[in-house]
């Protein structure tokens, strides 16, 4: 498990959010409050969108909290749209390619949460993914694996649905090779125009996923913070774990819910419904999923 | 493309071997004379048979000759069959899983050399590893991959055969998706009772490939190394690049050729000739290679 | 502040005490139970006596819960004498050379606490190093210079009376620059031959510091574990925090103490007094430290 | 030794100059054409100025040809001023706190070259150092000793005098100590508004350092980059092998030379002649080197 953080508002450097906010990110890979697992020392990723071509990315297997680089980065990059994640490794090596944000194009997709029995699932899933992203797969995550099946389902037309997709097969697959409760977590997906954000889990029960509310608030309790005095409306923060427990600060997102934010902090709630679907490849016979 | 070595013989620590040498691996790691690349400074990898159950390996993405703690694994560990690896990666990350020897129970596995466009046959290579083993691919190289084909084709019984069946598998996949010349270099095998050694590519012009010959040149050649002056007939050192140029001293291994090490320094020399095959698990319906 | 282990017995494969024991050290570096900071991810050391010349020292930046080589080296090392010990860096950077233990010829020393007020202390410190030693610091910590003042003051002749030199110089020199309780925590030294150990602090408040006790209730306390099965009375454990909470297991070794450990188990306690003291390089005037 | 280069004109994205430059410093740290050391694969660094306060800077152990990290920071980071380094050890550890360039305020150096000698010279020139700054030299390199010895000669009043000062100060101490030919290389200083070059060897045989001269042969050179099309004579380069051999693109400067870049592509040339003399510190007596 893991914790995952987006930025979409006024350009800020990224530091502001990362670092100069008590119980940020940071602070939350060294000892976090909420939870499965307190530690996330499994190495961080921060993707940004800004001056370039695409949106950038640093991968780190350090533990943010001491990662130098990290904090220089930081401290002199500034973005209006950024992802961040903190990782608590289960199973898969702590490795560059293992951390998230995932990258596309101008695509990144973070993932706090599990799929279950990965052993037992990940051939099929594998052979689901588009053949011509199957190479791109460079690390041995669930969450870039799922990665890859959301842009072989669409995600590059339609974010949402194409995670209902996504969720839809695996669970489907999961159910056909007797894995229980598959999908776990929260998702968070750009192209540097919108956020979109999803928490699901089969079991009904999953991770935690908050937007922040109210800027007055914000703006109350971190008088210390220049970025979060300057915060407006216009700014959202999407976060797996609030920084702090103060009611009107954060408003959580409800099982089962995808969120979308798009430029001016307008944030848009509906329903999330997995489907069973089968690959975007179904039509191409010698790429089926072995399980038809 | 790489360097390889491999200590078969009496236990030696490992230091005097990788360090002492002249030219030694710790050397071409840093300047090769011979082959494709001269740096060979992207990761570095150390498999040994000693103390404790199976193999154990060392893996590291820091340049050999720069790497501290693999100074003090070879000055404190002692083995009668190691073997060593340096990476000029060609594509994939530099990361400990990429690192070779690979191992599964007690087999290690090295390789110098590529299989061509990996992205394009990838997928089906993998599609053809035992599904049992599919999840064991944790990095991203293709001598992963040809280790995985290789198990499945029956590397445990048949060291030698399972190799010919996994190349010519591989060639008749390449044939098949328009890729030429698909297979290139050496590999070692190693069961911790004996070493196998391959010399192939698809064109008929592998890397190179040698034998340590006569143990009274070489204690000529290293006055001032005592492990090699106490090298006798049943010592043998597998090289992809010889440590030196003086005749007599290392035995070059023609292409197209497999040679096998056993205790006492015995070198058996066969022809190697890829054979196209199906995988073993093709009596598995639903888990055969898409391309049948 | 960080927490260390030594095991000095009967061989055993350094995986039995580091990986095979509920709370043992690589437990404590992802979540301890005693002390200031839970979290010990900031690197990792591993110093041995066995085979080769010497001590070997494996240092590592990944924290030790997830470090892949770690757990091959625990696996495949056979030591009747080693120390480990895990990190929680406060200030100075994440790297291999501020990694415990220091090693000095056949000497390991790690150090649980800190010198406070460093940034003040460290000039006054470094310059009474024995000048032909103080190149050998390559790191930042407290510690190495610690161990280095020890070797200046007659480590190698009398390790517990030059610890209290060495600490009587430090907190001299605090007193002199104005810092208060400059000196925290638990000290472990070895020559190969034995072990000796101190728990001290200016302020009479050490972190904790334990002996085992009685090999029958450690037996019982891990049936599932081999080697503690085998455990007798020749085997001792000096641990900074103990592996459980279970009476008579564990021997509190009291504040302003050292111990000696003895090939057999045999356990030495003494008191221990800072002593006020010069360099032993007093003699030579230009190398005197500036403040006198 | 090493290589170093710095750009200071008009904003760039870093990756123009670095990765998209044939015989750029990223090729050079795989294999550089001149000098004594071809591979320069112990580690890269980069300081930029630019966006947030002060000087950014990113140090890495892994070669800079293989790091994926400065990949993307320089295809997403935006530069008018920045200094890059590629790292070939000669005795000191790969590590972040080695790696140049140093930085202290605004201020960034960056070295080419050695103090000779550096365990027989070391603790008399840290020694003189600014006791309020002796406890900022991190790592173990001869450079960061140089970088705090110039700022405790006055780098920021007067960088060219205090670099005189520096040098000559390291030549009298050698003298003293018995160390022939102390000081060999380039140097590269920058405070974000003028950036300054030295090249001296006491030996008068110093390193090569280079100027692009001439925006319209560079121009020629490269059709292919577009960052180099549009250079103007605003825009400097400073290298210390440059990227080709053409005639009329680089301007070699002459040992015993220090150099002054100013906004605007100003390049101003003097001599530079070391002089002996006294820490700044020396009106401190109890701060002063023990040599004297």
């Amino acid at each position: 498990m893991c914790r995952w953080m987006a930025w979409f508002g006024q350009p800020v450097l990224i530091e502001d959010v990362l670092f100069k906010t008590p119980h940020g990110i940071v602070d939350q890979s060294l000892h976090s409050r909420m939870g499965a697992e307190t530690t996330n020392g499994d190495g961080f990723g921060l993707g940004w969108y800004g001056t370039g071509e695409g949106p950038g990315v640093y991968h780190s297997v350090e533990p943010a909290w001491g990662d130098a680089n990290l904090r220089e980065l930081a401290a002199h990059i500034e973005s209006p749209l950024f992802l961040t994640h903190v990782r608590a490794a289960i199973g898969s090596p702590v490795q560059q390619t293992n951390c998230h944000p995932f990258r596309h194009g101008k695509w990144l997709f973070v993932h706090n949460g599990y799929i279950a029995d990965l052993r037992v699932l990940r051939r099929d899933l594998m052979l689901a993914i588009e053949p011509a992203l199957f190479a791109d797969v460079h690390g041995s995550t669930d969450t870039e694996v799922v990665f890859h099946l959301a842009l072989t389902f669409g995600l590059e037309q339609d974010p949402i649905g194409s995670l209902e997709r996504t969720i839809g097969f695996i669970e489907a697959t999961a159910r056909r090779l007797g894995v229980d409760d598959p999908v776990q977590g929260s998702f968070g997906v750009s192209d540097g125009e919108s956020l979109w954000a999803v928490r699901y889990a089969t079991n009904g029960k999953p991770r935690s996923l908050f937007a922040s509310a109210d800027p007055e608030s914000i703006r109350h309790l971190h008088p210390e913070n220049p970025t979060f005095q300057r915060l407006s409306p216009d700014d959202r923060v999407i976060v797996s774990e609030p920084f702090s427990d103060l009611p009107g600060v954060w408003h959580e997102i409800p099982p089962s819910t995808a969120v979308t934010v798009r430029r001016g902090g307008v944030l848009e709630q509906q329903p999330f419904h997995p489907e069973a679907a089968s690959p975007a490849t179904a039509t191409t016979p010698s790429l089926m999923p072995t399980g038809r």
